[in-house]
């Protein structure tokens, strides 16, 4: 599989994919725990973000975490160390080539990984491969157009749509979040079911501000301005009054809303 | 103030209203109800659609729900009857010159009102006055550029940005969701607190996606074409178009995303 991955590799990715985990961590994983002795396949573990978070939480599933990277999972395998985590096997490979017998996993779980990969249904039948019948596949992805804001602004929309139109040009789906309910049932699970988990952002809640709107949010749709002029998405004024806009958003007056998509399926019994 | 809504007082709109109101009525209002003995103001009842939700949540609160519109209380007069309620007081009064004392209510309730009203803030401050201090205001209102959906089509966004226009013509803002923290902060209520509620819909949801997403949703947007095509906004093939792609939403495969907002502020101590 291809590491055209649009928000790139280095330090300051990890570090916003780190505090984006610590904000996000309830509102994405609360509801999701693992029985003792559960097999569990993470596909696409990246620098371990949500590995640390989903571990942590079931301390006596036992995890095996993958990535396409070797330097993404060096930096995986800093954060599992850190965090005391026992239960975590991390792997080098390839979604699409996963050396796992058949019905190896009780449980898949798959976040933010779908929307980078240019075939998500021939990944998830992949994974359905090595799921035993009756388990459960768990899928979180974002989903860039459902963001809205207060105060509105026009080019704050065109630079999130760079963004969207660069991870298209690289083979993604930025807009993935809203079609996980087909997505999975055409791959063939059963009992699909999803559930938004919108964060919403006001000054009554500093922390989201802080660590979603502007670390997260507005710092990835900052991180590709050079990718979006070079490719003559938006002329170099626009992207900053677009990304000037965003930061208006997290001002006392502003408001700003994200929706992630949470969905989970079964594999039918044989 | 003017009866210039944009949906029209006919009949096929009041049971529209009402067939929102019976599928949206938990996510709604499942967390709202008043102690006994309360006085609840409704500013802006409609056709009772809320009104009824409401006091039956709270049968011991005594409820008096306005409206401008004598039809429109008609309609509520009948649906408050026919849910045998007897603790709510029905009266024709204009939002902006409530004909009551300062501080006689314990709490005010406001649904899907201040998008059509063109001076929210206004409105706000005229509340506050019948408030007691400690009093608390919940507003509850929708925002048509939350919606999203499944397969995506721009026509679809024009017909629905056309509601957008044509509601801000009257005077509206069919995007006030998002803004009522700072609405009401800026209009003096201490505490406030917003929460959205997203209406999601898919295939495993078959009565939000029949009651929202068709009856609802595109019902609504079908229901401003005559207007949209006559101010020009849209031509009619192409609006034809989108309300098909947003039917196309209800289908197996489809998926649709709409966000109300409910908002909680407390009346200062004086």
């Amino acid at each position: 599989m291809s590491a055209d991955y649009v928000h790139g590799y280095h330090e300051r990715e990890a570090q916003r994919l780190q505090d984006q985990a610590a904000t996000l961590v309830d509102l994405l994983h609360g509801d999701t725990s693992y029985p003792p002795g559960h097999r569990v396949l993470e596909a696409g573990c990246g620098v371990g973000a949500q590995t640390v978070a989903l571990a942590s939480r079931s301390p006596q599933a036992q995890f095996t975490s993958l990535d396409i990277s070797e330097d993404s999972l060096a930096v995986a395998r800093e954060a599992v160390a850190r965090a005391g985590l026992d239960n975590v096997t991390l792997h080098r490979a390839d979604i699409l080539a996963l050396p796992f017998a058949p019905g190896t996993f009780d449980h898949v779980f798959v976040c933010f990984v779908l929307e980078h990969l240019p075939q998500p249904a021939a990944v998830l039948r992949a994974l359905r491969r090595v799921l035993k019948p009756g388990g459960t596949i768990t899928v979180i992805e974002g989903d860039h157009g459902s963001t809205f804001f207060h105060p509105d602004s026009a080019a704050a929309q065109r630079a999130i749509r760079c963004l969207v139109d660069l991870q298209a040009r690289a083979g993604g789906d930025a807009l993935i979040g809203r079609s996980l309910f087909p997505l999975l049932t055409e791959a063939g699970f059963d009992a699909v079911r999803v559930s938004p988990r919108m964060v919403y952002a006001d000054a009554s809640r500093p922390g989201l501000v802080d660590g979603f709107t502007r670390k997260t949010f507005t710092a990835m749709v900052e991180g590709v301005r050079p990718a979006a002029l070079e490719a003559g998405l938006m002329a170099a004024d626009d992207f900053d009054r677009g990304i000037a806009a965003l930061h208006r958003t997290t001002a006392a007056a502003g408001v700003f809303c994200y929706t992630f998509f949470k969905a989970v399926g079964i594999e039918p019994a044989a």
